[in-house]
């Protein structure tokens, strides 16, 4: 079985076609600066092989459109005919409370989701667009959405409802939904599978620590909490948002700047959070660089960084009454050697024995607390699109 | 040593007068509605008997010298002269980073308090407003000002700083401060000597849990961290304020509903909290009772309100390595037993052995922690005008 996963924002719409059979990806890529001048394609082959091609795409569906001519290509494509694709799954933003797991992409369904978009204004439209000219180019072919809050809808009302007026959630549906749902998904099942337990009765924190960044806390598989709220600006501190922040400062800085709502979303979302502290860059390759070479703001920022997810962890102890797992993944958090120690050392009262030397491992999975470590700690890389391809496969079966 | 105590806020002025030889309160009370019509003094004597005096108060001289002509009053009165007053200690709320622990008012420290009216601006004023009325009326009488921020100022920055532009903290100080410090203090100190340990040495978490909340890691007696932020709307779920919200949540709601800077900040404070998701009372026994006869909003804002301060325990937990001390205190923490059984039950991971025969007490102090319990849960009644009048005598000496 052959899937095609599509992950399509405003201007750009990355793809991955899947072999089912061995789960291998046949091919991959990207287009960007959809609807924008000089759009082009990045292509990575089966064998690694990169190309970039240059491309005019002015919207959605001729991006698709020259994404599925890339897949038949006779020199770089993968498969002979498109009906050799059995099924798209979509990588969907904002379910709000509609949807809880995985579904086929009915007229019902696309329905629900677009009555969502509200809140996710930028990107649930674009999911749509991607859905739509899959559905022009390929009439009858079935699609799936998965969706980033899905895995989130099992927290209790006590976790996801803001202490505000209620009727704010009733009409608006404010409230915390988290993102990165089917990354916390892969990663807590998989983290089952590779210590070879169950997921029932373990306390498991998830933490996807990349650009941006969220944790979870995943009790009998299930989440009960996240870190990010109605929106990915909540929780950690991460490449250019803010996290977690004094709603009196938020109103504060309004007044001060003369920012209205916008001009402050702006500010929170893409000025903030290490690169707002150092000035500098949004990449915590580049913070860990300048913290070691002393310079003082980046050592701030990776303090800042490491102690919110420190916080955290003790916070989702303390919801789970323990923690019998924690597990590291996206690109920091597969990647940081640095990060995942300063973060670990001082959680030996939950019962976590950190190990420095197995610790020394990047983008693998591994155990990294010690053998005797009552709390295992792992490293775990992420795969969403593995995880939207088997939804939409075990969905058509 | 007789100290006068006064806490003057923008339309009241509370008052407690000290007898430092046996700490004794010689009376209290309070003036209401100052600026407003049908102003009041509610004056309570030393042998618990209450009055209630009707007297026009047009602004704070004249209500400090209305609580002047009380204290030396020849019928309910508890001195002869007002010199028999060696000082007047002033509770004062944002002291910026300018203070980190109390001290004398002299000319040059009230210009430098004035200077962080910018971030207190309903509340530095009127403390001012209280202390030249003295001057005013009492030339050449020490006075001293007691902080509500001072003992939070030895938080790390890693702590006290948010991950926005780093101008914002440079420009306007826009950090965490924290506030109820006074009582952080007190209770933290008291801990120590009520178990018969060191500060130093011991990681505590103080709960001052009253209409408005706040939780302390203090560390070696030092302030580590605390819930409150640059306003005193960060943190728990209090009786109108929000506590930690989403900024996204913040921005979308302003939009939705139209608000500015202030009218988000009003609905913030004054609107949500237990009061915003019952409908109702901001007092936590109307929504204890309610929630007992069942009302599914007073239990889900109950939830939300322990959840919350469980939450923090963990997460101060993790910040400090391990918890040795919990202290409940202000109105709910002294006298709310379910809320104290709830929020400990389930840290047993942190060596919590909680008693519920022991926890059976209201307003006084107590250890609530079963006798082999690893960490110690204990009540203690805080007294920030004693701090206040201690603070104010030692400064003296």
């Amino acid at each position: 079985m052959k899937i095609l996963v599509l992950n399509c924002g405003s201007s750009s719409i990355k793809y991955a076609l899947y072999n089912m059979d061995d789960k291998s990806v046949m091919t991959s890529g990207g287009a960007e600066r959809v609807g924008l001048d000089n759009a082009f394609v990045k292509v990575k082959l089966a064998n690694g092989e990169k190309k970039q091609i240059m491309h005019d795409i002015p919207e959605h569906t001729e991006g698709v459109k020259f994404i599925f001519s890339l897949l038949t290509d006779p020199e770089i494509g993968v498969i002979k005919d498109l009906k050799e694709i059995d099924a798209v799954g979509h990588r969907m933003v904002h379910g709000g409370e509609k949807f809880n797991k995985s579904v086929i992409l009915t007229d019902e369904v696309l329905k629900a989701f677009e009555e969502c978009s509200d809140l996710a204004p930028l990107h649930n439209p674009a999911n749509l667009k991607g859905v739509n000219a899959v559905k022009e180019l390929m009439p009858g072919l079935p699609q799936v959405g998965v969706f980033d809050t899905a895995f989130h809808q099992t927290m209790p009302a006590k976790a996801y409802m803001y202490a505000i007026p209620y009727d704010l959630y009733e009409k608006y549906g404010v409230r915390r939904y988290g993102f990165h749902g089917t990354s916390h998904r892969y990663v807590s099942a998989r983290a089952c599978e590779f210590l070879g337990i169950k997921a029932e009765g373990t306390k498991m924190i998830t933490c996807h620590i990349g650009n941006g960044g969220s944790i979870a806390a995943v009790l009998d598989g299930k989440c009960i909490d996240t870190s990010m709220g109605l929106t990915p600006l909540e929780g950690l501190v991460m490449g250019t948002r803010a996290g977690d922040i004094d709603g009196g400062a938020v109103t504060f800085i309004e007044k001060k700047l003369g920012l209205d709502a916008d001009g402050m979303s702006d500010l929170l979302n893409k000025k903030s959070g290490v690169a707002g502290i150092t000035g500098g860059s949004s990449d915590m390759r580049d913070v860990e660089n300048a913290a070691k070479a002393g310079e003082p703001k980046a050592v701030l920022a990776q303090q800042m960084y490491f102690y919110r997810i420190k916080k955290y962890i003790g916070a989702y102890a303390a919801a789970m009454g323990g923690v019998d797992v924690i597990v590291f993944t996206a690109g920091v958090g597969e990647n940081q050697i640095s990060m995942r120690s300063e973060v670990c050392k001082g959680l030996e009262f939950l019962g976590v024995k950190f190990d420095d030397e197995k610790n020394n491992v990047r983008g693998e999975e591994a155990i990294i607390s010690a053998d005797d470590s009552k709390v295992k700690v792992v490293v775990i890389p992420t795969d969403e699109e593995l995880m939207i391809a088997t939804d939409t496969m075990n969905l058509l079966k």
